[in-house]
């Protein structure tokens, strides 16, 4: 699947349809089937990454999840990065920076969020707003933005040196698709808190948003940090897709579980004594 | 059941049984289906709970997990924890001070972790080492120990005056239980890492951990910050009192879905016209 979803050279945001299910054949249910059914494995390879961090390890898993409000960001955390013990999960959202860390430079904020050795760190939204919003509205100076990309993947280079596997997801989904969940969204008393006037000024902005898409995860995909654009009109979709990304990356670990740093019948002994 | 569990006045850690199931009368399998049918409650108190914080709340809500090793606070971060979306949890473990930690009082590497509004926090060990471990190993003077039972209740009072709600629990074991859950890590490759010779060596303390910890759960029980001890021998029964405590705490709140701060028949026009 990885490689259907990845972007690499050529890559054309406008020729993905939200709506197909790349290297899955299946309905709606058996994608279901299959999510609930990779769950041991996911939580179990997350436990062995964190074991190894407890014995000197220093790898780490960065899921960075971006897309259009109501594109399912929040849904895979649940769902997918929901699947693992919460202990071994840093899940943090990025909203509109504060005061205090506008007075620092862009990547500062992300910098003190990056997982611990052992840990799968989640970004929902990240240091891509400052080459996607700041784009579509002009909030940086075309230079600062344009110096951003080299300073995204040197940043992410780096994050990778020290031990991270990144995983970048754009979820995307289309205009027709987003005016109907933001449409239950005001149709639902319990879902009026997660919409906002200013999702519709976003939206109204969209070629803009698709084009800075482009641009930012064709210049940043690179072989330490790929992205992959997975398809997010059907939600079960999405989910199995990047349920199978964090799967094929933590499997490329091939994690095992530390060999003990004591002798283990001296301690049965022991144990049996005490 | 809350009550029953709750350390008030005259209680005697010594008289819980490890092995009892307090306020229930089902088997591990009913068990089991009260906690998996209490999902979706909890899951949507946590939604209610962060959608509030994003209108100015303040409220949240601190699980603190004390217990001897084995004793399945991890246990606990997964199977109940885990039934919330882990964006809107802040699971927190604390292992021996780093030099760093070593500089400041007792309170500030928790200080900095208390879970910001919103936010489900769990302290998987806590400040309360600093009057456990520290008072059975004698690592902080007497003097600095009595004075800490204090300073633990302020700083809890100050948390609950700031928005949180505090629930205090103590995973109670035996001995035997203890022993056969550390012979199977011994047993199992794949649990190796889970054990620690030092683990060992606390056991062999383990009269002055109990009384550690009845000093501990009778002087900081309070009723801003109250201690609950769950037995725990039991696996599912420690799950499902976990559960009930974090559902009755949420309960207790009364959380309503925000009103909306905007006009939704406005917002419907104009997204429509989107």
């Amino acid at each position: 699947m990885s490689d259907q979803l990845r972007v690499g050279p050529g890559f054309v945001l406008a020729d993905v349809d939200p709506d197909s299910t790349p290297d899955f054949d299946g309905d709606k249910k058996s994608g279901e089937a299959e999510l609930a059914a990779g769950a041991a494995e996911l939580a179990d390879l997350q436990e062995k990454l964190y074991a190894e961090s407890l014995y000197g390890g220093t790898r780490r898993l960065l899921l960075v999840l971006q897309g259009m409000d109501t594109s399912g960001k929040g849904g895979i955390v649940g769902h997918v990065v929901g699947q693992v013990n919460p202990q071994g999960v840093r899940a943090v959202g990025f909203k509109a920076p504060t005061d205090e860390e506008k007075k620092h430079d862009f990547l500062w904020r992300v910098r003190s969020q990056v997982p611990p050795p052992g840990y799968i760190g989640v970004f929902d939204r990240s240091h891509y707003e400052d080459v996607l919003i700041h784009r579509v509205r002009g909030l940086s100076a075309p230079e600062a933005i344009e110096e951003r990309y080299g300073l995204i993947a040197e940043f992410e280079s780096q994050l990778v040196a020290a031990g991270a596997t990144i995983v970048k997801v754009m979820l995307h989904i289309g205009p027709e698709e987003q005016r109907e969940r933001l449409a239950a969204r005001l149709e639902r008393p319990e879902k009026h808190w997660k919409y906002n006037p200013g999702d519709v000024d976003e939206r109204l902005l969209w070629p803009a948003y698709q084009e800075a898409y482009q641009v930012a995860v064709t210049r940043t995909s690179t072989t330490d940090a790929p992205w992959f654009v997975v398809p997010a009109n059907r939600k079960w979709y999405a989910r199995l897709a990047v349920h199978r990304l964090m799967l094929a990356a933590l499997r490329d670990m091939h994690l095992e579980w530390p060999q003990p740093d004591y002798d283990v019948e001296a301690e049965k002994a022991r144990l049996a004594a005490s």
